[in-house]
């Protein structure tokens, strides 16, 4: 069994945008024991479509084809294809009618160029695309299977696990599981995590561990192979106990768990409720938190305090402060923190105010200068953080951010004394 | 001339590591006016390397080749070529006295193994690589040059730049330049944007018009060719001209700029000061905008209301409004923009209130409608979005926000009546 993933768009062998899509492809098939063997990535080129398509179904069995399906007049994957299979495109009612529903429940005309999306080469099945207007193709062309799905990496991620995986299982080509599992750590760079874990990490050790750090957020990967899911996972538990065990303190997460997973979790395990103070991060802490569903029954708001005059209004900070420490100082950051308390009536107030550049810093304050605030009933702790000068404003800001969350879970969790 | 780049490695093909090195090539390569019009990307076995670098010489003129000429057993590249080529390895002496010496700089032993990296297909010629081990190749087989270089991108970059380049231009293979431009527009569907240019998309034109789509932002992509960069970019002003014009309500930039730089500049511009009210969107917009630096000048800050009681207690929206209309409410949507001028002292109030799922929605207002408000000193207007239940609570709070910024952005140009 041999899979060939191909990329269709000038935009990607031009080079003007980077196609993930092959890699993310392979990696799910890789993990349901499909090994693919080729990527191939071409324009929006009929011939080299048509000859690409040809070649790819004389050397593998499964071809996954990206992109190429929109309504535009440089989608050729669906022309190409019955160009290959040598049947003609026929309209499939059923395909069009859920383009049209689409428009309709956005309270928009369907442009006629639409129309093309529901046409698919003879003996072909459509694959639904529920949050798209382009379907796409699941075709048998000799002993090879074809299947065609938008270059939307966010459309193509949900058809190919709602769709295409249950296929396979169907047709059972998938017949072996590779399970991984992450556990997520904060507070400690790559290599002090890495020396902490030299014997899990060791070459040809089985379970395979690998670590990865984005973000600040390090990760321990976790791989184990087994004739279904069950036993997959069971080959990795012994691997994952050692691990929460001894990083107890800096795991914030498993899986795709994060910082606000955490917080939200501690949030709900306590039943606290959470107000924010934030000026260099503009948003950022509560955007994060935000983007988890439910967070509103402990998350209250914030206030993003740009100005210093949003800092004394808004949040009560004294004028004084201001002028005496200036707004980045752990006394603002103590004033923020425990004026987001009591103006939203939150258990706990959160406050971050820093140098994010790249203009504003000073000798005594430099850029990637940044003061956390966490205010309680029982009182009011600050931290200092130095990003560094050289660190971007984008790095800054969500370092800032980062750490603010780790420091209100800590403090959740009674890991630091508030 | 046509330029196919093929990726070696099993870690690339099999979606372990995301190859970034084709991307790269195919843009510089582009840039110099020679297009690439395959991408291959294949794992550590030697047949299909010599299957795939024969099928490149026949479609394509100059066959790059990353990856594959380290000193391990899996680094099969010098094999595959020599095969293809159906000539011998040998051993260029000079070769391996660079690699003797950039380990004897670095005052480590040589393995053994490393001595392959000195082995050329007979009649190729070695390209230096002052970063690393690996030599590169450069070759003519046929009609083709084919040009094998390592995988580190970093190293990859540099002799490309400083080794092949030269070499292209001493074949006279560039003789030209290719400049890119883009346009970014706000406010229509992909396909409305298309129908209403396709004059300009059309097959074949020149400059030729490219048209994508991210994240609702739509934007027209120009190229020109000339002999050198500035009859490239001349080539094509008369086709932006007509773009600018005809799009002129919805270029929200060119370049990189998208809506936070448009509000940015529209502020600028205007000398007004903007506050925000953020309920779904948990303080997203206030992060694009804070992303730019210097926007301090114009951006006081925001309440993050998620609470309704922050609704009340921050921004002053009327208890009695959220109990008859609900959060989710035109009217609740004016007081919020309204509270956030007065409360801020700003020249504009900007408010966003919406259900962003996936719990929440009723019928009578589903999940992903969301009201916009903009209050001045002349008056307030509200605006309502569907962005569709079927949307990820992700998306929908990023269209909002995008929505909400073009929301101001049109009425600072007075496009919108306040």
């Amino acid at each position: 069994m041999k899979a060939e993933i191909i990329a269709v768009g000038s935009e990607l062998v031009s080079g003007q945008c980077l196609d993930t899509n092959s890699q993310w492809l392979s990696q799910k098939l890789g993990d349901r024991g499909i090994p693919t063997h080729f990527h191939t990535t071409i324009g929006d080129d009929l011939a080299e479509n048509v000859a690409v398509i040809d070649a790819a179904l004389n050397r593998a069995d499964l071809v996954l084809i990206s992109g190429g399906l929109g309504p535009t007049q440089d989608d050729l994957t669906r022309q190409a294809l019955a160009d290959v299979a040598k049947v003609p495109l026929q309209e499939d009612p059923t395909s069009l009618q859920a383009i049209a529903d689409f428009f309709a429940r956005r309270h928009r005309e369907m442009a006629s160029r639409n129309k093309v999306q529901a046409l698919f080469p003879m003996g072909a099945k459509p694959i639904p695309n529920r949050t798209g207007t382009a379907p796409g193709i699941w075709m048998r062309v000799g002993t090879s299977m074809v299947v065609c799905l938008p270059g939307v990496p966010s459309e193509l991620k949900i058809m190919f696990t709602e769709q295409v995986i249950p296929r396979l299982v169907d047709l059972n080509w998938i017949d072996q599981v590779i399970v991984h599992h992450k556990i997520n750590l904060f507070g400690r760079g790559e290599s002090e995590f890495e020396a902490m874990a030299m014997d899990l990490t060791a070459r040809g050790r089985v379970p395979a561990v690998g670590i990865t750090a984005s973000d600040a957020t390090i990760s321990f990967r976790i791989s184990g192979t087994g004739p279904d899911e069950a036993e997959a996972r069971a080959a990795i538990e012994p691997t994952l106990a050692i691990i929460r065990d001894r990083f107890a303190e800096f795991v914030i997460g498993e899986g795709t768990d994060d910082l606000p997973e955490a917080v939200a979790r501690e949030l709900a395990r306590t039943g606290k409720t959470l107000a924010l103070a934030e000026s260099c991060t503009g948003g950022m802490v509560g955007e994060l938190l935000t983007n988890i569903p439910g967070i509103s029954e402990h998350f209250l708001g914030g206030v993003v305090s740009y100005a210093n005059s949003a800092k004394i209004g808004l949040l009560g900070v004294p004028e004084t402060l201001l002028a005496v420490y200036g707004a980045v100082s752990p006394e603002v950051a103590e004033a923020m923190a425990i004026g987001a308390r009591l103006k939203f009536g939150a258990d706990l107030g959160l406050s971050i105010t820093g140098i994010a550049g790249p203009d504003g810093g000073s000798e005594d304050k430099p850029i990637g200068l940044v003061y956390l605030g966490l205010s309680t009933a029982e009182g009011v702790t600050t931290k200092r953080l130095d990003i560094g000068p050289e660190q971007p404003r984008a790095i800054i800001r969500r370092r800032s951010s980062k750490h603010a969350l780790n420091y209100v879970r800590l403090g959740l969790k009674g890991l630091r004394t508030v």
